[in-house]
């Protein structure tokens, strides 16, 4: 595959523009992926903006990629042009470990290859992401989308949707569990839905009396207004499971308390050191747990999306042509997206055409 | 029962000193024991000195009280005059919340009774603990001490040794499992003995070179100085669980480094706050967990003594006459007693007697 037109980042002071990249031409294993949607993720401003001190410039971010096959290499036995397909946030891994044998291979020992701003394990190039016209991918990192949900708002199910299933998942809620779900942005509106549709009875902490109904719409029982003392005594010791999705340094230890004996407080956001400190003492005398998971496996992305397909659950989305990119990083920085931007890569293909 | 003679504390100042105390006639489910032998917990210093600020005066510290039946209620049936009993860290608990029901006691929603500096849920008297010649006890707290045991050195089962197996069980630890224990004093080298006699490779984690060849002769078969960067960075990603004894702040985040993927870190010490801070990406990036565990309940507590009869394990200790409980206690501030004091009681009836 030629030299086609993407947008991204060429240093950390930038804004994403227009740029050119390569795509390879498919190996056997790959499938030709023509980008229709890209949704936009938090980690892409990260990245952009080099806030984690790893980028490599340019940068093309964009994990959450809805396409289109058009070509497959000749060992591809699963896809075949004119498929609808997804790409999230791996594009390859060792395939030979523990982890990738069991099908998590987010948790490759030897690291899994990122969709953008990685290194490609045959060439050593540096991965390209979805704000672009094509992708190329090895057949194993791509799913099969659901026809039955609409290839837009579903992009993002890709990394903020497995991110919350994960979980919930692995923990085991059901029917009958209690789950609180912290905050209600892309990845807390999900948990709200997976929580639901997995049977639990379901709260939403947020701190802002302006989510309540919302969080109601998208399924929640019950809202508990984080800043409220009151409101969070009236909740301790209730939950089974506390999803919580804020990306930065917050106090967990309102979380904990508002967990039952045995609960477990899941962190899918904070990647920061817990500040202020967590209190071991309410952790050791309700043998309480705090643990982390990080969006999901292939095999278990594929069961989501067939989840979302059964349960008819997608993001909640703003559509978004790519020349208002730059504008877009600045409402998610103000959290002024409900709750998903994602890009119609036509915008791109029109811009280019142009 | 009348008055007896046992030792205690009468103010934050005081040294530990003989005092008389009174012990209840028994009440219908009790059983009335005359004690043989108490090990020393560290928490009993911490009350004996009001460091946790909650000490009634007279405080007569104790919670691993090996001893004799003297005496039944009418309604006890699984006790009888003449058979060898122990009592541990509760004497009573409200007995109908979910953990009640349960037998996990220790996490009563109303909370437990404690074995001293508790209060009574009868007559809201203060419970006065094992150093003393006489206990009177509820039915349902006290435990059956395997007769092949040896008395005095099966005395801190009732709280280092439940403390440790407890969690080791009840997060399913078995063979095949790779288990690090941090520290070896009265909880760890009981962690050490649990985990070998459960099947698991045992890994001790010191800061003490002196410690190895007795980490070995406890059952352990490896040692890891955790001050040495480089044994520690040999065990990233190691073990299934950490079972973290150390009871006064310290750094979390190497043991959590040295977790496999959905390893858990058990903190059965620590009761402070996580300083230096936790860190969250090394816990979401390898799906990791920090647990608490607290002693354990009546069922589990007899299970473990019947495990210590069936695998001959028992506390390493250092007999203790009651006249020497303060040196004892400048002893244990030093870490110096290998590794746990029990105090043979017929020295205090000799005293009382002399």
């Amino acid at each position: 595959m030629p030299t086609i037109q993407a947008y991204g980042a060429q240093s950390e002071t930038s804004a994403i523009e227009p740029l050119s990249i390569d795509r390879r031409a498919p190996r056997p294993d790959d499938v030709a992926i023509r980008i229709d949607y890209c949704g936009i993720c938090h980690t892409d401003i990260h990245f952009a903006r080099n806030d984690w001190g790893r980028t490599v410039y340019p940068v093309v971010p964009g994990h959450e990629i809805v396409g289109t096959v058009t070509a497959v290499g000749g060992e591809v036995t699963g896809f075949k042009p004119g498929d609808r397909v997804g790409v999230g946030c791996l594009v390859d891994s060792c395939r030979e470990c523990s982890a990738c044998e069991e099908g998590l291979e987010q948790y490759c020992d030897a690291g899994f290859t990122a969709t953008y701003n990685g290194e490609d394990r045959h060439d050593g190039s540096v991965t390209f992401g979805g704000y672009s016209e094509a992708i190329v991918v090895s057949e194993r990192f791509v799913l099969r989308m659901p026809e039955k949900l609409d290839a837009a708002a579903s992009a993002p199910l890709l990394c903020a949707g497995i991110t919350t299933y994960s979980p919930l998942k692995h923990f085991g809620v059901g029917p009958g569990d209690r789950v609180a779900v912290v905050g209600m942005g892309g990845l807390g509106h999900m948990g709200v839905k997976f929580a639901r549709a997995l049977g639990a009875e379901v709260t939403l902490f947020t701190r802002s009396e302006s989510k309540r109904e919302e969080a109601f719409r998208q399924g929640a029982h019950k809202v508990v207004i984080s800043t409220d003392d009151d409101q969070m005594d009236s909740v301790a010791n209730t939950f089974d499971y506390i999803l919580d999705t804020v990306p930065v340094a917050h106090d967990l230890n309102p979380y904990v308390n508002a967990l039952k004996r045995d609960g477990t407080l899941i962190l899918v956001g904070l990647l920061e050191t817990v500040e202020p400190p967590l209190d071991a003492g309410a952790v050791v005398f309700r043998r309480k747990q705090v643990a982390g998971s990080l969006i999901g496996g292939l095999p278990e992305t594929q069961e989501m999306l067939d989840f979302c397909a059964e349960h008819d659950i997608v993001c909640d989305i703003e559509m978004l042509d790519i020349g208002n990119i730059n504008e877009a990083y600045e409402r998610m920085l103000r959290s002024d997206v409900r709750y998903r931007f994602v890009i119609d890569m036509d915008t791109l293909r029109a811009g280019a055409n142009a």
